[in-house]
């Protein structure tokens, strides 16, 4: 879940909004870190990993899973996820994590504490990310890896073109925006890196796509979406910006019922990854 | 290349243009065909390919090393390029391979010719690409697969943000839309599958990043565009069609020499890719 999410309105349930975000795994999310992680783990099985605003959990159980002998601990900065995401672990039968409540600005961490701190569309959101990095390089151990994968908001490109997915992908730039946020993350990551204090010769830079392109997965993304703007936090917070009315939202809603049963519907974007050797 | 580029000067020798098209491998152009094919061939090592918009040739050939003891057919519909393709094959030292003429709308074979028949960055370029696809289609045998691979150049993301860099991305839609083509190719894919006739249930989507994400990629980039915009034939194309003026191309290069030194540099564009199974 990204930073300053709503709360959950019962622990070890998710929330409407996190219907899509709890098919987040290591695998689907954070391909671009697997290998680094698994090379680090052969030289040390104990390894540590951090993931930074962790929400529902669900990428950090399953970068628990990876590293059986090592341990995980996820931070979010709303303490109304953390039973959401120990329900997750325990569900899965994962022992070796902890969630705590933190900010990505002020990690409660002594420096150099992880060999990995990892983080998944939260710098998009925040108002300088280059702070947050600077502090994930602090928890960091020397030798180790700081990682984050953020989307591009403005790379979205969804079909058929129907007016009021045009009107949600605005609602949803506006929103990030509103917020403090940064639409265009992914393609600004080597620039926040570099103003963290990282190096050029230190960063690895890759892109990788987040797409809905199975009826299955269709319908997942179409029902999150409508869980959120019938009444999710995101609706909440349309409202209060002034970014759109309430029959605004539910012809959104409509919109992507429709795109989930079009043969023809596509939903993509572009998340931009990068590496950070310390 | 795609269909309708401008002839090479000397046989045997690239094109200003095709710097950037002759980094184009099977394995990094067409990487969600390659297990299709890995276990046709193990089927069939007779496996025979069709290549559409060949162009210069490198993903033909290397699609022939990858079946060594099957065949592959390369098509374009300028016949200045084939001189060029036979010389890239010539150089690899690849014998299954032969090249020829043709357009996607009228493919000089009977039907049911080949197991594969594939194109990259071609649909995007032309009118009624549904068209292109039901003539691959024909000439593919039942059992066999058709591939495209085309870019969504809305998704395209660059930064710094420098303003000549946005003129360019306004530049080369423009050409593509004064050409006939689309630059929102990639996420209408499946939709011109439908319309040529293709079943839902016999289409895969998927999406992958291009991306210029290292400082020798970002120059063979920043290269490749400077040549166009200084002396190719995307330059006379767009002087033809009012595009911009001399100064302007000028000052696009200059940007996209900016850009290739700069330590925060990124370029990066969706491509939306479907496997027909016929």
């Amino acid at each position: 879940m990204e930073q300053g999410q709503a709360p959950s309105e019962k622990p070890g349930r998710p929330p409407a909004q996190s219907t899509l975000h709890e098919v987040r795994t290591a695998e689907n999310s954070a391909a671009y870190l697997l290998p680094k992680v698994q090379s680090m783990k052969e030289a040390n099985p104990h390894l540590t990993l951090l993931d930074v605003g962790a929400g529902s959990g669900t990428i950090s159980v399953s970068f628990a899973q990876l590293i059986p002998d090592g341990h995980v601990t996820g931070v979010d900065l709303n303490p109304d996820i953390l039973p959401r995401a120990r329900a997750v672990a325990e569900m899965a039968g994962v022992e070796n994590i902890d969630f705590q409540q933190g900010s990505v600005y002020k990690l409660p961490f002594a420096d150099e504490t992880f060999d990995v701190t990892c983080c998944h569309q939260v710098l998009i959101h925040i108002g300088t990310p280059w702070d947050a990095l600077r502090e994930m390089l602090r928890v960091t151990k020397r030798g180790g890896i700081v990682a984050a994968r953020e989307g591009d908001y403005e790379t979205e490109c969804v079909w058929p073109d129907l007016p009021y997915l045009s009107k949600f992908h605005k609602l949803m730039a506006g929103l990030m925006s509103a917020g403090g946020g940064t639409p265009t993350a992914g393609r600004q990551l080597v620039s926040w890196a570099l103003k963290a204090g990282a190096e050029p010769s230190q960063i690895t830079l890759s892109y990788s796509p987040s797409s809905y392109d199975t009826p299955s997965r269709r319908k997942i993304c179409s029902q999150g979406l409508c869980d959120q703007l019938r009444g999710g936090s995101m609706r909440a917070k349309a409202l209060k910006f002034g970014l759109g009315s309430e029959d605004d939202f539910e012809q959104m809603a409509a919109a992507w019922e429709e795109w989930a049963k079009r043969d023809d519907a596509s939903l993509a974007m572009l998340n931009g990854e990068i590496l950070v050797q310390k």
